[in-house]
């Protein structure tokens, strides 16, 4: 599939080259807009514009709201406050809101004098909420009815809200003071009696999120009620916005992203950037936080340096000792990390995860030790030294398992993100802790030898 | 939220202790499914048997699919055939396959025998294809009219669907082949005019994903077109079934832990798993391999013996720059499988991404490399190893992101996941190519002096 986008883009660059505007919209005219946004982003900013201003306004305004922010914040530098104005008129509250965000403020000044008072309203509404919260997420938009009209009235409203709002999926209920008490489905405005009243025939009570909750707490309430669209609620209870299943996966690939760029001790903010200076600063933090912790270990080997010089050997295996207590902490810290998010750790039972991992710390020392005891052995003749890098690795191993497993458990508990344990500190703290245990042990060795 | 899952858990504990079947029913009644599922995930399988017993039939079955696989499988092992086929009867045919699919072939048959005709029918026909296709997420329940009717036999269809299936979101519209031609949405039911032909009211050209289409290839189809349900089709066109966006969460779930756990060296299947066995299973492979390739470390390490054993303060770095080349790595590892995955890549300049690598590498060398220098000048006054080792850094640096960032873009461009580049392979050979780089820098330093 990616390979025919390459292609596509291709011709689609031949006809801007040869300034073929007709030839450019006939092109573009048959496909869905996130096509299109799929080849803009192969080609220059100048070209993407070419492009946009080809297509009618709706089209174009639904194509930069699939575009990455990166992408979109370039093409909406180069397009005037008027056309900026325009495209914005076109989108649901929310993508408007996520657009204008990424403005100057002096540019989102002139584009907002240039919107109708009520688009303004809802965006200025909606700029004020945080951009990771519930309130960041939703759009006004919404189909709502009182609690005392009729299935008939709600299709009547249904009916009007059809061009400002896509795919409505449901209709909620409010009360006189706008408490949202129910909700009814398009589906069931289609197979109830016209002359039932809401109140009889709605559902509830409605699985809703408060407007300031945080957005990946958001994306667990969509994912464990497997809802698709989901209300959103002000701090009295009542109506504010709706949240749409699109955003929520959009959430999801954020989050993730922030998690493994973690566990790669950098920051989601990286991906898809060009500055070389600010993809260089988002990683040296985690980096120097290595070297200091490696730094450490550099000077506390040197406190061995009488051991180690005369028995070199012993310096042969830290690489070795270090690297595995830094694999075993980062696997368990993952895994346990992973399991908090999916909600598979029985809070009820955090000491005995930890246990778990002893326990599998435990076979796996037994397996690598058994394999270092061997190389050891046939290499260097040497049982004695074999049965010392034996234990130490089992020691290692342990401390660097507990760690790995029970400081995430601690971030939860302490309601801290555990996310934070995948990266730097823990990883450093094993590796110079492994070399710790294993220096010492080695000389305490020497010296009966 | 969780906190009062776990006081919640507890008191259902202390009622099913107590043996109050009405007390277990009258604190169930009122809550959700996914909410009855995740406290049950804090009890004994004893304990969620009981409570699964005082549900009726329907929301058992919702209950159970709810649950995560393992305590699902768990459960289901302990109820009768029987209870299994009610159970099953309840459920969409996809979550009835997931379900059927984790029982022993023997159990499977018995509970099938049970079934009526023709969802024995559907299930058999989705234990075909394979799990992690679009076959294998898909439920063969879906409302399709022929693209002759009208609007009214298309509500007609919707109203006597709507028992067997919840929330259909489409209807979608065949030819007398059964080839997939429209859609409508429900929303166009309640604002088309009753007496319209389906033909002229449906859109069209509509994205479908072919049965036998990757899950991961399926969900990023949905991210891309924001869509909340979407048709499948066989290799002639026909409409086989539809899957729907929650299920497309947990895809991005799935995938985004077998990304996680592949960068930690492990795999997303011992996410819950109890035995410590297969835990340890899955994580060895990975540590073995590090092992090896540290344990080549060693030996190249021994054969440097002299030089070290003259000038142990050598030993005192490798564990510093070594680190660093895997860091490094992985850093550009992690982050461009992440772009690709994202699409954030543009395909026509690979060999730009690798550049944009090695500049950032270059700029990150500096900056290490001074504060090596510096730790060295003042900590041993040598300004010539200081230099010795800021030169090595560098050039590490400089093979630790050509891999990083080239191997995965390579593998992408033959077809194959590149997310296996974050895992052992990469990060042991830029160990191991780092120490040969140090060492043969510091031997040749050596000499000279």
């Amino acid at each position: 599939m990616e390979q025919t986008h390459v292609e596509d883009a291709g011709r689609l660059k031949a006809l801007i080259e040869a300034g073929d505007a007709a030839g450019i919209e006939a092109f573009l005219s048959p496909l869905h807009p996130a096509d299109i946004a799929e080849m803009l982003q192969q080609l220059d900013v100048e070209e993407q514009i070419v492009c946009l201003k080809r297509l009618e306004t709706q089209r174009a305004a639904e194509v930069l709201t699939v575009l990455d922010s990166k992408s979109g914040q370039a093409l909406l530098t180069l397009l005037s406050d008027r056309e900026v104005g325009a495209l914005l008129e076109e989108l649901p509250s929310d993508d408007a809101a996520d657009l204008i965000s990424t403005l100057t403020p002096e540019k989102t000044e002139r584009v907002e004098a240039l919107l109708p008072t009520a688009d303004r309203a809802e965006i200025q509404e909606l700029l004020e909420f945080g951009a990771d919260t519930a309130g960041g997420l939703m759009q006004v938009e919404r189909v709502a009815v009182r609690d005392d009209a009729s299935i008939l009235d709600a299709i009547d409203v249904v009916r009007r809200a059809a061009d400002s709002i896509e795919n409505p999926q449901r209709v909620y209920v409010v009360d006189d003071a706008g408490k949202l008490v129910g909700e009814l489905s398009i589906f069931d405005l289609v197979v109830q009696p016209h002359g039932r009243r809401v109140r009889d025939a709605m559902h509830h009570p409605v699985v809703s999120v408060p407007v300031d909750m945080d957005q990946r707490q958001v994306a667990s309430v969509f994912s464990k009620y497997d809802e698709f669209t989901m209300p959103v609620v002000d701090g009295q209870g009542r109506l504010v916005g709706r949240i749409t299943m699109d955003d929520i996966i959009d959430v999801i690939e954020e989050e993730a992203s922030k998690d493994m760029t973690r566990i790669a001790g950098t920051t989601d903010q990286e991906l898809g950037e060009t500055s070389i200076f600010k993809v260089s600063r988002s990683r040296l933090p985690w980096l120097i936080t290595g070297f200091v912790g490696e730094g450490i270990g550099a000077v506390l080997m040197s406190r061995y340096e009488a051991s180690l010089a005369t028995f070199v050997v012993l310096a042969f295996f830290i690489p070795l000792i270090v690297g595995t207590a830094g694999n075993i902490g980062i696997q368990a810290a993952v895994v346990v990390v992973r399991e908090l998010a999916l909600g598979q750790i029985n809070l009820y039972r955090m000491g005995s995860r930890v246990l778990k991992e002893l326990q599998v710390a435990f076979l796996n020392g037994l397996v690598l030790g058994g394999i270092l005891f061997a190389l050891v052995y046939f290499w260097r003749h040497d049982a004695a030294l074999g049965v010392l890098l034996w234990g130490s690795l089992l020691l290692v191993i342990f401390v660097a398992a507990f760690m790995g497993s029970s400081i995430p458990l601690l971030l939860h508990r302490w309601k801290i993100d555990p996310a934070i344990a995948t990266g730097p500190f823990v990883t450093v703290s094993n590796d110079v802790i492994g070399m710790a245990i294993y220096l010492t042990l080695a000389t305490a060795y020497l010296r009966t030898h």
